[in-house]
């Protein structure tokens, strides 16, 4: 907090899929307030009836009824917000925080927390609630990860891995017909299908997939974010972006993983691009090192690409077409973290040693019906290594069991 | 808007768990910000590999690219926040929005928006992103549900009631050896072990549990928001407060459903407490008219519950047993929103036809080992009738099979 001239940090939502908050208590069932002046032990605020799950953080609990909100938001008139930046005021007196700069985090409503810390700033001139600079302490704080949070991604990284075989064999062992793969009773098989395979997978394996899967097929493989419309069937020899990113349930840490699968068979062009991405896959993974900056990477896999004779956001800024999004990104309690390779990196984004990175390469062309992209997460070792913390086969045809 | 005084709408973040942005764009898999001025067409700005997804919305989609971040952070010296003030300020002039009030909504990171909106501010005096009264303008458009949306929240509803079945049926199908349920392998069943199926069958079913389900026993079950410990045993006789919500797959409308259970036999005291519950439930769904302030109501409950000896907010504010919080909340989109009718709630939120409630009172002693929670979500129909979207039996003790 030093490093940062941090007089105080406020944390604010719930215990479950709100990074500062997991990352700072150990998470659990409540909602609250993580109040932490410097030097001093934090408290943690909530409801009386949270205070259990409150409790098992280990930090000092107090609770919201001390600061009764009725009374406050008679005094400011009905004023919700009024009421709210109220009651942190008089919390954060009780931790004799008053002045200084006090750091904001958490995942909450906008509609509300703008307004109550936009008064709360008024009420509290002394305090500053200014915008942080660029490094940020908790983020700094995640952006290494310990053993014990490495081998909670590795543990999430199998759990994906053994999801992606189970489906690699569910997909496989169905029948063509026509080009298409259908159930025993002749109908089709659809992407919302293997979906919903998917989830049940991830649930039993105790994971889950808050912000979805990417399980898209033909043009929309050309789309990197498109997550495939469940309509859609499977049809042999089109290209499949499976990206998938679970998190431990209840919002904990995320893998994220994709691969590029042609069922039955390829044609010459998928296979072609499959095999440039591929290489460059093996060529960056192969040149990483550590200490250095990501963005040094993400321009070296555009030069490759380009050398290939692909557009790339170096060469033609916003293509649609060729390599048209960042190399990778670091991974934690949310999917996307620092350090970050692509257009919203800062100056500075080392492969510092303790970080788990993603790297993705992919090319994408959506007006000719394909997209390939390879994804894989690496911890960077304290040896400076780069360890994929879960194997899995990079292939791009899977043969179709039946045939 | 114009009762509200609004100029123009910003709504940021993703398209997934993030209710005013799936209200107003029908979600999808995009991380953007829709922005609307009053009396036009609003527009999605999204990434472009996210174009496709944010184009399901049938709105006008606009490219981030449009304004480079990397140009725009240099010229802000690599303050981010700066950078991404500049970025909204050119978005939000492009849309001619420049002056008056403009409102902000979205689930995001504290720790950023904070900071970007406090710039955009200062960078643009004649716009005011001043707090918003109590009045809010999507949240009062949320509060009332259209038959579509009454059906999704039923439809969910039919989801937890059938999984709630499903869970009696699983432990009742089991062994009882010294008042603790085995396996067939004569080891103890778990919490953990139940929670399990439980989010398997909500995966089966399309549903997901983002914020967790509640299974608690025992003293745990006096603390009404105890989730319950997974290494704990299922024992005969004790209570067990089983609160369940659910939400769509990928972040949609919710449902709440609770109840309490004793396997096999209930002493006299849980089953007393057990049938106060049951009869001011009772009562209160009686007396429930529309258009009346729902706090009345839970004025009226902690009455009931006093008049029977028990503690309540109203008597003893901050107490931890007896009746311990509010009666009920809206609930859609959000698990929580408007009207509400306990401690957080403003002077007058009415039973409004076309909102969706809980009502969920509930006695607990924890020091005594148990809690009684019993909890329906209604909606409030235009002929204000207050109808349980998901019915379910209420019964406090469920017979094991074996038995």
């Amino acid at each position: 907090m030093l490093a940062n001239d941090i007089d105080a940090i406020l944390v604010t939502g719930s215990g479950m899929h709100n990074p500062a908050m997991v990352y700072l208590t150990g998470g659990g069932h409540f909602n609250g307030d993580y109040i932490k002046k410097r030097g001093l032990p934090a408290c943690l605020f909530v409801w009386p009836m949270e205070r259990d799950e409150a409790a098992k953080s280990g930090l000092e609990v107090r609770s919201y009824t001390d600061y009764p909100f009725h009374r406050l938001l008679v005094q400011a008139g009905g004023d919700r917000a009024q009421a709210s930046a109220m009651q942190y005021s008089r919390m954060l007196a009780d931790m004799n925080i008053s002045n200084g700069r006090l750091a904001l985090y958490g995942i909450s409503d906008l509609s509300q927390s703008f307004a109550v810390f936009s008064n709360l700033q008024q009420l509290l001139p002394g305090l500053s609630l200014a915008p942080l600079q660029d490094s940020d302490l908790i983020e700094t704080a995640r952006l290494t990860k310990d053993d014990g949070e490495v081998e909670r991604i590795r543990k999430i990284g199998k759990v994906t891995t053994q999801v992606v075989g189970n489906t690699a064999d569910f997909l496989t062992g169905h029948s063509v017909k026509n080009g298409v793969l259908v159930k025993r009773n002749d109908s089709p098989l659809t992407i919302g299908d293997v979906k919903s395979r998917i989830n049940l997978w991830l649930a039993e394996l105790g994971a889950e997939n808050p912000e979805g899967t990417i399980f898209s097929i033909g043009r929309d493989a050309g789309v990197p974010h498109s997550a495939g419309n469940p309509n859609d069937l499977l049809r042999t020899g089109q290209s499949i972006v499976f990206d998938i990113y679970p998190c431990e349930q209840g919002g904990g840490y995320f893998y994220d993983f994709t691969r590029t699968w042609c069922l039955a068979n390829a044609s010459d062009e998928i296979q072609a691009v499959y095999e440039q991405v591929l290489s460059v896959y093996n060529t960056v993974l192969e040149e990483l090192e550590a200490g250095k900056d990501f963005s040094i990477y993400q321009k070296r896999v555009c030069d490759l690409f380009a050398a290939m004779g692909h557009a790339t956001p170096l060469t033609n800024p916003g293509t649609l077409e060729g390599y048209v999004h960042g190399l990778g990104h670091g991974i934690g309690l949310d999917i996307h973290e620092r350090p970050m390779s692509g257009s919203k990196a800062s100056a500075h984004e080392t492969l510092i040693p303790g970080a788990v990175i993603t790297i993705e390469p992919g090319l994408y062309y959506p007006e000719k019906g394909y997209g390939v992209r390879l994804e894989d997460s690496a911890w960077i070792r304290p040896d400076g290594k780069f360890e994929i913390l879960a194997e899995y086969p990079l292939d791009l045809v899977l043969p179709m069991k039946a045939s």
